[in-house]
This record gives structure tokens, sequence and C-alpha cells, in this order.
């Protein structure tokens, strides 16, 4: 979802941005009409994020998995090895795409309780020499997210905040690398967001493709081809909006409380069960299920004939999910807690 | 640019696409709106292309920087050897790229001649074991254009054609892959297009990024992870545009018209000078000087001035270059010929 001021404005702007003349689609990216959008963009997302200036915003392209690949090309060879904590899909595809360029040890795995839980930090066994350690921050399938940040002493922190960027404060400066693909939170899909300390970047492998290279990607100020400069625009749009609703503090108070209005229904609910355990529920999916797998296609079934579309869960989990990304508004999470609560009387 | 008919269609369907209550922005790309866009684009694709059953249309993020990489990652290994046809810029860059993953042959140059002509057919110098042999098909800094297919029997024929593609029809079955950038002709910026043999995928470097395996893209119809939705939509109206001109063969028509508008002028003039070689001379791209730095950078401000931007040529070449890619309509080639003659009336 995208906040519908920004749809609005984007369609307002379509044919001819702000007098140019020109579609932000048509624009060159060396135009200075152009640069002036790319330059604004990175400042505001900066300043929302309160990134030092030991870190460089990179835009490139290929979405979070093409990252699964840029990370370990360009950081595991320092020694070798890394390690990666397995919370989920997203996560084990990443640990099995860095197996492809190094050693990887597993630091901590939740897939003993089928990725319920995150891990705790005393669960979190660290390599004495691991290149850096890997976390994916919201496990969007198994609606579970990290509530701490790990400490892993000097072994560099990388973190895929795909699912969560934007919906609270993050401590940039703890972060070797913080990535995203953009479609969650930020704009249409097909970018990721990649926020590198610099000192990091530089030591890539030789056979990386240079438009992976983040020293590259750094030095070109993401512009070593074409970016996507219409994503880019999107983005910009939404951080504006985010501006309007407080920043990410002010989208922390109100993601939480959204949240909270669908978790306080599961922990009331004789019909339906949350899925995550308590400590580690995410604020952007909610994953819960009934005590049957029919009541469950019943639910989804009479949901989406009530207008909640994208309630059925992940084929791997099955059950049910509702995604609350920052663009949904509370009048959305209210109308489907009242579906739910109705669906209760009539289950029960 | 993008015909102003697709701007219109864009911004009219921004906040709901028919009827559906979403942007193309916000659909999940599992969702049967969006595969009803993106089955019905390729299916457009290849009907305008021709693209026999045994080619595959790919829609890969990064650009053709990205694919640079890509072509000798997925197709080197053959032999380990590759002949490129180095005819400006971007060809070079392919080449040094592709000397990263294997041995390089350079079967034929136009860097004796400043890159302003195609070689011939005599000219081209084939390995006897080249995996592949790869020219870019129009050069978009030096205004050249190769006017034939090249003939390179039963070595496997690669080509970029970020910058004619959808300008001119094709014998696609002639080629083992051919790739586009989408952001001359076809889309904004942010994609290639890859039409590939499926038969000569699945023979990747094993260090090759998952996303960027050809076969991977074929086997799961480019919906490995998210691909760029909104990008492909646009595509798609911009190959019904397309169709209302008469498809590729139409656009052949109007192109060389209009390139035609041009080389008039240059071919008649005491001021202008084309750059290339009248038999190599591209159609998207007119690249031409005066017999001066001074005049010409004189040219260019009177040329803003008056309205037409982007006329000056690439640094590497100077002089001037008009860019009259599908969407540039022939009021604006007419209106840059009339200022061409008042330009050279003044300064002859």
């Amino acid at each position: 979802m995208l906040p519908l001021p920004v749809l609005e404005q984007a369609a307002a702007e379509m044919t001819n941005y702000r007098g140019s003349g020109m579609s932000v689609m048509e624009m060159s990216h060396r135009s200075q009409v152009y640069i002036d959008i790319f330059d604004e963009t990175k400042a505001n997302l900066k300043r929302i994020l309160k990134i030092p200036d030991t870190h460089e915003i990179c835009f490139m392209q290929g979405g979070a998995t093409l990252q699964f690949s840029a990370v370990p090309m360009n950081l595991i060879g320092k020694t070798g090895k890394a390690d990666y904590a397995v919370t989920g899909n997203f996560s084990e595809l990443a640990m099995k795409e860095a197996q492809k360029y190094g050693e990887v040890n597993i630091a901590c795995s939740s897939s003993d309780k089928k990725h319920t839980y995150i891990p705790s930090q005393g669960d979190i066994k660290l390599s004495q020499d691991a290149s850096y350690f890997y976390y994916c921050a919201n496990n969007t399938i198994y609606g579970t997210e990290w509530k701490y940040t790990p400490d892993t002493g000097s072994i560099p922190l990388v973190s895929d905040m795909s699912s969560n960027m934007l919906s609270v404060p993050v401590d940039v400066s703890k972060f070797a690398l913080i990535f995203a693909g953009v479609q969650k939170n930020m704009a249409p899909a097909g970018m990721a967001v990649v926020i590198i300390d610099k000192s990091i970047a530089g030591n890539e492998h030789p056979l990386t493709p240079k438009l992976m290279s983040y020293q590259l990607m750094i030095d070109s100020d993401s512009m070593h081809n074409t970016p996507p400069c219409y994503t880019i625009y999107i983005l910009g749009l939404v951080l504006k909006w985010l501006e309007t609703q407080g920043g990410v503090e002010g989208m922390e108070k109100i993601k939480s409380a959204k949240a909270k209005i669908i978790y306080d229904i599961l922990d009331d609910s004789k019909v339906f069960i949350g899925s995550a355990e308590p400590g580690s529920r995410s604020d952007m999916n909610v994953t819960f299920r009934t005590h049957s797998e029919e009541l469950d296609a019943k639910f989804v079934k009479e949901a989406l004939a009530a207008g909640f579309d994208n309630l059925k869960g992940h084929r791997v989990t099955g059950g049910m999910r509702a995604s609350i990304y920052n663009a949904m508004p509370f009048e959305g999470v209210q109308a489907l807690a009242d579906f739910m609560r109705k669906f209760e009387l009539e289950n029960k």
C-alpha cells in the first residue's frame, strides 16, 4: 500500500512535473530537475533516519533478493566466513545464497519452533572471525520481529529491514549495512535502499558484477548507470508524507497502536490463536489461525467477500496474516478488528 | 520520452486501476489483477516482435548494465571464450566486464575511426570456439547503428538493443539472446527486457547471483522475487500505443522518415557535419558538429533557449546529438530541423 496523498500527487504530476513540461519518467538522470529530486530524497531519508556521515545511502536495483548475493559478494571475503541468524524464509534464502561465496555459520535459528519466535541475545553463538553477522529484522511470513538490536561486539552488523524500514527509529551507527527492498513501506517494487558504513566497502569478490559493487555505488552516488528514477521520486513523496505523520518516531507509535488492536483480539479470543510468541510479535505482519484449517478457510473466504484482501497466510505456514504496513490507515485496521469480532461471535 | 497518451492513462489509473480500488504500484505480483497485466504485456511483446516459442521473455532488474555481467556469467562458461564487437562506449564496457569471467576476443572494432562507423561482415574475425558473439545494435553516443544482422554461423548471437528495440522489426530466431534496458523506447528506467533462446540457459557460473540466472528467470516466469511491477505495466501501455502506430513495422517507417529530416539537413549543410559515416547512421541518435567547438557551444546554447533540451553531445565525443526515440513526435523533429536551418543562415 502507498498513502493516497502520494498517489494523488504522482497522478497530478504525471504528464508535467511542476512546470518542467516533462514526466519524471522521461527525465534524464543527469538533468538538474531530476538531480534536485534525487538529492532531496536522499537528504530527507538521511534526516528521517538520522543517518550519520560515516554511512552512505545507495539506491540499488534488484530488490532485497539481489542484496542476498551482494552482501556476501562484497563483505564475506574479509575472513571468508559469516554468521547468519535464520528466523524465517528470507533469512534462510540469504544464508543459502551466502554459502556460494564463503563459509556460513548459523549463529542462531528459530526453526526448532517453526520460526514462531526471535532468538534472545543469549541464543546467538558468534564465530570469532565472522566478516559480519546477518539477520532479517522482520519476518513477514511468520509474523515475528526483532525487538532488540543484537550485540555482536566487533563483528559488523548487517540487517535486512525490507518489511519494517521506516516503521521504527533505528540507531544506524550500530550497523555496517542495512538494506531494504522498497515495496513494503517505501515505494513501488524494483529497488533496494542500502545504507552502508563506507569503511566496510571496497573488498568485493573479483567476480562481483560491477553494478553490485558497494564501492562503485558509493563512488558514483548510485548513478553508475541510470537509476530507477521514478521509484526514487515516489520514495521522495512517501518520505514527505511520513514527515507529516511525525517521522519514524510518529510512525512507531501509530504502528504499535494499530498492531495492538489486532493482538488484543487474539489475546481475548477463543477462536483465533496468535502464531508468534508474544515477545517476538511483528507490528507489520500479524499471523494467526483458528483451531481448524476449515475454519481458517472460512475466515479467509468471508473476509475476502467483506473486502479484506490478502489475509490468507503464506503457503508454508497456512493460517492467516494481516499485513499492516505504514500506509494502512487506522480505519482499515479497525474495520478488520470489527470483522474478526463478528466472525468470532458467529463461530464460537 | 514516453508517448503522451501513455502518461495520461497512467495518471488516470494511478489511484484506482480500472475499478480495482488499488494503484498498480500497490498490487501484489501474485494477485490475479496484476498477473493479467503481466501476461498481457508479455503476450503483446511476443506478438509485436514475432518472438518464436523457442524463446522466452524475461523482465530483469538492473538495466542493461547488469546484463553486461549476466551475459558472460550465464553464457561464457560453455567454452570459456566469447567474441565481442567493440563499436562504442557500451559495447566496450560490456567487453571489459566479460573479461572478468572468461577470455574475450575483440572480433571487430571501430576504434580506428573513433567509432564513426559499423564494421562490415568481412571485418568480423570470429573465434572458432566462442561461446557467443556480442554486439551493441545502436550506439547512442556515436550515433551509429548496425544495418545488418551479423552472420556468425554456429556461434550464438547476443545483442544489446537498448536504444533501438521496438523501432525496427527483428528476426528474433537468429538470436540466442537480445536484451534492452527499457528507458529509451519502452518504459521508465530500472529494468531490462531479455529475450532468450531457452536452450542456451542453464550453464551459469556457480557464483552467479541467483537473481541473475537466466534459467531461474525462465523457470519462475520472472517472478522469483517481486518484479518491477509498475515498470512492466507502463511497458504494457507503451506496447498498446505502439500497435496504434502500426507496430514495429510502422515504427520503422516513422523513425526512418524522422531521421531523414535531420540527415538531409546535414548532407546539404555548409555549417553542420554529420559525425557518423552514411552507411552506419543511427535513426535513433543523430550526431553532428560544426567546424568549431565555439560554434557547437553557441548552437547548443541557442537551441536550449529555443526549448530543445539535451542536444549537447556526450562528453567523450563533443559536438551535438539529437535523440529521436519512438515517442518523439514528427512535429518535434520538424521544429528542430527548422531551428537548424535558421541557425545555418545566421552562421554561415
